[in-house]
């Protein structure tokens, strides 16, 4: 028969963003984001993103170029999620922690034409900005000071270095903007730079296309732009703040959240426990929710969901689904089902184990170990039609995936990806130390905690060996607090293959022998 | 910043086909048909399709190539919708209701290569086959024959004609064949069949991009493909029986159901009308519920919502979303509300109404009427950026899209989409008829039957003038049931413009009145 040809009616370019026009339509008097005394309806959140939109566009912002946001879950980091890519420019969400070296490194390698910079990371920000090279170009500044929205009134920041606020930037923009649509479904939407295995941080950027497929993925939970298709309320939280998480449940009741597994942990050991008056979906990932937490978080009426994904896969790709028949099961066998990471989202094409020789897929009988694979329309790099996680995983007869270890060298401390190599070289520039390898030791509270193992250089070098805690200190001066192993093991030499390479195996064995 | 290509990982086809896979895999052991005494879990049906798709492949099927099913809903019809684009072939799914001359044009246009036959509509192929031409090649034929299935031996129709049951064919597939996936996601998956405003059956294509963003809108509702995705349960029913309807709610707390405004009428006048014991969300297409059957159903724990689609756009594309606000208005005040088609789904681009002199958007005043156009990923057709649906409506203010003539010649009776040059074809091919058109004429059960509009040829060249009741039975002769003009008015002169069309909402006016 006749082949169905792309026109201009049906290729329109897949994108989320205009689930905002259609939610000021269909949801326009639903409240859209809820922050402190703050509240907008969708109408609002389609206007100020226009204007903002707007805003960026008069500022010079032309389409492909990189927008920064180094802020906190606040009502303008949700919009910012639209107003950007609305103006055509690409999104970059910058992580809050990252030391002052590596912001200004991201800002560098995106060339970021404009920050937007949450009130509390000014200095961080301006210090990263200072960390530029001589006569290079800086982004410009604007300030995202949510406190004088609560209030009305101006706040008292400086901002002599800033272009103006937040607010006074959006002011100034038209609620009529047409905003810029892609040329493209396979147009960059979104910069985010992940860790990686390698010390150097990798930019993955996410199509449109990409983006709307993760979404229809995400239309049951609770993400930025699955919000606006189905007109949901965003309550927006500055830090993880328990008695307040519990409050806000409460008062808005909240029917989807995501944590960490870490704040998972600290949800069921708050001292302000409560048993909920309806039930809470919690997505989690990262790590398993190992039993305990699981069955203290599940006897206050939080259902714990657990999944996997990327930076490159734009987020969660594979997910437990839960099959009623389990709910009879024992705790300790519901939490070896849970923390299996499961079957491929609807979005996700396939997910599969490779056997790393023949490259065919595994046995499925939950113990043949390969290397994870993936294909989807929501994944960012490939090669040979699969996308290499670099985790090694196995497939359970039930088909379910479950990671076995969860990587060679990441290491995923209260929900922050840690890259080794990048705590190793900052180790490797201590005069004292010949030789370094991080690896993972189990915490309970944070998941994982970095643990690094050294080796001195001979004693005819060194004039001084250093202690652990001096080691420690050494790198908390070169390294955002959370990178920063919390335990230093001397070696007098690591042990290697008989090509060289450090087996971290045996270290992470030994690590988890300490913890 | 670097552009995004697409790359072997990430442009995989999209395509619903793999959510049978996962569906396997997460819900297994969930049901998934249920029909009678009939029941089939989602690794039963994942198993059946793949031993299908294995079987047509044995029989010679090719990518491309058109698998025809005249059926009920019948599990068997569930399963083909997997089952022919598994093969690679593309699924043409036709109405039961259609006489033997038409099925025939379509079984030949669209070179089907199988016919998946129910029993009850065996004869009518058999007479469409046999209005093949000479020397024409048939496709082969398979029957459906549930009853069987239901009773475990074998049914006592004739099957000579037949190449052999469901079940046999079935049987000797491969359940672990390896599906055929699309090359492309243009690739056509599905071929439809709409009556269109000629009188040529109008075949529409949809692609398997198409089908991945309609079941994207439609995850939350009741379609073939998101059931898979989210493992629902189906229920079949053969026929609209009100009394099985309601048991099977109550039975399997059915959540989702879709009718016709006909079928609403139908459960709010039955006389087993009972209140139901939960919500029953219940979504109706074609024309607005009328405020009575709405106050009825409604009071009977159905939630009624209304969208607007056509089969060139792969079903609804703009919903009536409801605001909880609308729940305090009173009856006639919602009805009216519910009356309009609504917003774009999240799966269509825009929806527009345009000025057909300008080109421009009308004003959104709710009385400025214009063109409905359409754009979005599961369109069909195109042109200059927007589908031309025919259909003329208007904006309201809050930019809820209200079709106002329901186009200027589709009849849609009992959900039955008739094309008046269709009938009116017939009608012009009798002797006596010099003049025909045929409008649609308000009708509390059907919605709307046709209703002719006929000027005879001058009594010189007549010998008899025929009755309404000849005409009617003259159409009854050559045309499907539903599509026979229930009443025919005898005119001396139709009313035409000055380039000679007809004017037919002048008839329309008319035969409102005559209603």
């Amino acid at each position: 028969m006749e082949l169905l040809l792309p026109n201009p009616a049906n290729s329109t370019p897949l994108t989320t963003l205009g689930f905002l026009d259609r939610a000021a339509t269909a949801y326009g008097d639903s409240p859209s984001i809820v922050y402190n005394n703050v509240s907008y309806t969708w109408l609002q959140t389609h206007c100020r993103c226009l204007q903002m939109a707007s805003s960026l566009t008069s500022l010079g912002i032309q389409r492909g170029q990189v927008v920064s946001v180094v802020a906190p879950n606040v009502p303008s980091m949700y919009e910012l999620q639209f107003a950007v890519p609305m103006s055509g420019a690409v999104l970059n969400n910058i992580n809050t922690r990252l030391d002052a070296h590596t912001l200004s490194i991201l800002l560098q390698h995106s060339e970021s034409k404009i920050v937007f910079v949450d009130h509390h990371s000014s200095s961080l920000v301006l210090e990263a900005i200072s960390l530029f090279p001589r006569n290079t170009r800086h982004p410009q500044l604007i300030l995202i000071d949510d406190e004088m929205v609560s209030s009305g009134s101006k706040s008292t920041s400086s901002t002599s270095h800033f272009l103006d606020h937040y607010e006074g930037i959006l002011e100034d923009g038209d609620p009529k903007f047409k905003w810029v649509r892609p040329k493209s479904e396979w147009d960059p939407m979104v910069l985010n730079y992940t860790s990686g295995t390698t010390s150097c941080p990798k930019g993955v950027s996410l199509s449109h296309r990409a983006i709307f497929i993760k979404t229809m993925d995400a239309l049951v939970d609770c993400f930025p732009w699955g919000m606006a298709a189905v007109g949901g309320t965003n309550i927006c939280l500055r830090k993880v703040d328990l008695s307040q998480i519990y409050r806000l449940i409460k008062q808005h009741k909240v029917t989807h959240m995501c944590g960490a597994p870490v704040v998972l942990n600290m949800l069921s050991n708050s001292p302000d426990l409560e048993t909920l008056d309806h039930h809470v979906q919690i997505l989690t990932a990262g790590a398993p929710p190992p039993a305990p937490v699981l069955a203290r978080t599940e006897s206050m009426g939080f259902v714990v969901s657990h999944g996997y994904g990327l930076t490159e896969t734009g987020g969660m790709v594979v997910s437990c689904a839960w099959k009623q028949k389990w709910n009879k099961l024992p705790l300790t066998e519901r939490a070896r089902l849970k923390s299996r990471q499961g079957a491929n989202t609807v979005g996700c094409t396939e997910a599969e184990v490779l056997d790393p020789k023949t490259g065919e897929p595994v046995k499925r009988d939950g113990k043949t170990v390969g290397e994870v694979v993936l294909r989807g329309g929501s994944l960012m790099l490939g090669e040979n039609g699969w996308f290499y996680t670099g985790d090694v995983g196995v497939i359970h007869p039930d088909g379910y995936l479950e990671i076995k270890d969860r990587s060679k060298d990441i290491i995923i401390s209260g929900g922050e990806n840690i890259s080794s190599p990048e705590v190793e070289s900052v180790l490797y520039s201590h005069p004292a130390v010949n030789e370094a390898a991080v690896v993972a030791k189990p915490d309970k509270f944070w998941g994982e905690t970095p643990c690094a193992f050294v080796s001195l250089k001979k004693n005819g070098e060194l004039t001084q060996k250093p202690s652990e805690k001096e080691i420690i200190q050494y790198c908390r001066d070169r390294l955002p607090h959370y990178m920063v192993p919390k335990m230093v093991v001397f070696e007098s030499e690591l042990p290697k293959t008989s090509t060289g390479k450090v087996q971290k195996f045996i270290l992470r064995r030994i690590a988890k022998a300490m913890s």
